[in-house]
């Protein structure tokens, strides 16, 4: 049985061309890229390469590009990074109600320090509202960020407008495009953001390679302190295969992003229009248009996104319930939560994402072979059993 | 010509079975260990086995491993987690003189934050007296960080001793193994340390695959946070390739070091003694003995560290000159500093460290390659030439 695997948001499979390209960084190519012999220089070159490849994504000069080691370590370093460089202008925070853990997390160590933090609502489509952030604007705010989009529930956010809000204030914009990077036309530029996180293995490339684009003339504090790698504003040897691995993911993303776009979502919108179609009582997660291009997300009512991830994984479907970072939390979601679906909805949360060699086939294949595992599940669970006594209300 | 790669300490080439090791996992097992479908499982299994691994080499439980992605975050998330975690009990903290950037600007950015540090310094072989951190504590004392070898001058610490005074008073004890783990026999529970820092890309693994380890019930803040991956002490997507390549080089090196390590010795005290003995005003930095099996230091007096590492990288010969991590700082390094070595003859340093492939042929060639270089070098020295014109004192 081939194997459907619709997990995009919690790991992308590596480009042939991205696993060709670290190879010899594996090898013979091994030195350590601030060492000043030939052994250093020539990895030193391909990692200058990979920093300009990066940049080109999302049109940021090659010294825009911080490397880290995942989207959550950017996140960490925007968010604590900036908010303490800019201190004695003010405490205050400002991020929307569906950040990822490591943004509001990074806020939550913010306010032992003395911050304090203003979580912004979204609307049941999960879009975040400017007017709403700029109304949480105080004038002790000195870093506002809200995601390019939500790997969650699909939903794109209008960064843009938050972004020329929060220039026009004076207030450094984050945005955590880590789930959007790769998949959707980035230019941090038009965005107006001061800084942005993404991550390669979002987008064909390998983990460990990720980046923070940080605007020209930014200051930041670091979070890894260290040597002078990344112009001093994150220590540690360079991954080199990792980071040369993002370099070609993000080249090729670049030229193929609007053609895998399309076609994602063709099969993207086969999902949303036949699920609903084919079982009862299920909800779509997140905007019905305004979405990542390859992200169909729903919540089953009744029963738990658990069981319905492990029967479809019986049947040979990957798919998540939820964020991959906590999906052993075993919590309802604060981003379903935010949408406003009530705690035991929001257990039956189903994410698929679909990757570039996703098939008609295999989206015909989920439309037969989800409906029965959730009719099964069903029949198993009380809720649903007490729903049926009280009738189809 | 065949190049002689003499710059261990700024990384290690990875073995081939560590390389096959990690292929599958840029290939088939491309999933997010925290998936909890089949695509997820098989790769924790596999972070799961290097974290035993990983913990065997040092005798740690596997739940005392915390993965990151080098040994400076690993010193960062030690210096400032550990501190932070126990911050109501003191805010003192006792480092060496010798100490990586990476745990010195930890301290210094934690100083930000209200805390002192007091730097114990270093003998002339660059050793630690344990006298002098029971000295340097206070009852404000909550952690003390001393490595276990130096990167630049080879001296192994006595951190058993400074771990039992440490353990005395109930003050954390931190250890940077970075530059030991893998070359030196290490037993955390022997050591008596409660966390010790190491990085695969000092004994063969992959960059990207480094550790901390923390010993069982000792309360940690993270660096990155985010979601609930190793324990909620480290956030962000496993790293799973650079994680299984750490786990086999670490298998390795714990079966291999003892081999290893006697055969470099050799080696080592071959450039040891055959340097001195070749060049007039040669200094061994660091300990004679009790020093890194593969390592050789020196001061050269009169010139400059970068003149003859490029002058050798033009023969063929890799070797590094202080700290990989501020080779372009070009600025006296505070290690040699700290062993009362003056300004101008700290910049003179060469380090020398060794392969496990290393031959008696590749030291002969640098016992015949060096002398000239130093004397060409001398001959273009202003230093040199006002010391002979003062003769020879």
């Amino acid at each position: 049985m081939k194997r459907i695997y619709l997990d995009h948001v919690a790991a992308t499979p590596l480009l042939p061309e991205v696993i060709e390209a670290m190879l010899p960084f594996f090898r013979e190519r091994f030195g350590n890229a601030q060492s000043l012999h030939a052994d250093g220089q020539v990895v030193l070159d391909a990692v200058e390469e990979a920093r300009t490849r990066t940049g080109r994504l999302i049109n940021a000069e090659p010294a825009e590009v911080i490397f880290t080691a995942s989207g959550s370590e950017a996140n960490n370093l925007a968010v604590k990074g900036l908010a303490s460089a800019r201190r004695a202008k003010g405490t205050h925070l400002v991020l929307s109600a569906v950040e990822h853990q490591s943004v509001i997390n990074s806020a939550k160590s913010l306010e032992k320090m003395g911050f304090t933090t203003t979580l912004v609502p979204v609307d049941p489509a999960g879009t975040v509202h400017p007017g709403d952030v700029e109304k949480a604007m105080t004038k002790d705010t000195v870093l506002i960020s809200v995601m390019l989009a939500n790997s969650e529930i699909g939903t794109i956010e209008p960064v843009a407008e938050i972004a020329r809000i929060a220039q026009g204030r004076n207030i450094l914009f984050h945005t955590d495009a880590v789930a959007a990077a790769g998949s959707v036309p980035i230019d941090v530029k038009a965005l107006g953001v001061d800084a942005l996180s993404l991550a390669g293995d979002q987008f064909y490339g390998p983990k460990g390679g990720a980046a923070l684009y940080l605007k020209k003339g930014t200051r930041i504090l670091p979070l890894i302190e260290g040597g002078i790698q990344e112009g001093g504003r994150r220590g540690g040897t360079e991954n080199v295969p990792a980071i040369v691995g993002l370099g070609v993911a993000a080249e090729i993303a670049r030229k193929k992003l609007d053609e895998r776009a399309a076609k994602a979502r063709v099969l993207r919108d086969e999902l949303i229009r036949g699920l609903p179609a084919k079982i009862d009582r299920v909800i779509l997660t997140g905007h019905p248009q305004n979405r990542l291009p390859h992200h169909a997300s729903f919540v089953v009512e009744f029963i738990e996104g658990e069981a319905m991830l492990l029967s479809l994984d019986m049947k040979g479907i990957a798919v998540s319930s939820g964020s991959a970072c906590t999906s052993k939390a075993l919590k309802a979601s604060h981003v379903i939560l935010a949408t406003g679906i009530d705690h035991a909805t929001a257990q039956g949360s189903v994410v698929f994402s679909l990757l570039e060699d996703t098939t008609a086939e295999d989206i015909a294949a989920v439309l037969e072979i989800f409906p029965p595992i959730v009719d099964r599940l069903r029949k198993m669970s009380p809720l649903y059993t007490q729903f049926l006594k009280e009738g189809q209300t």
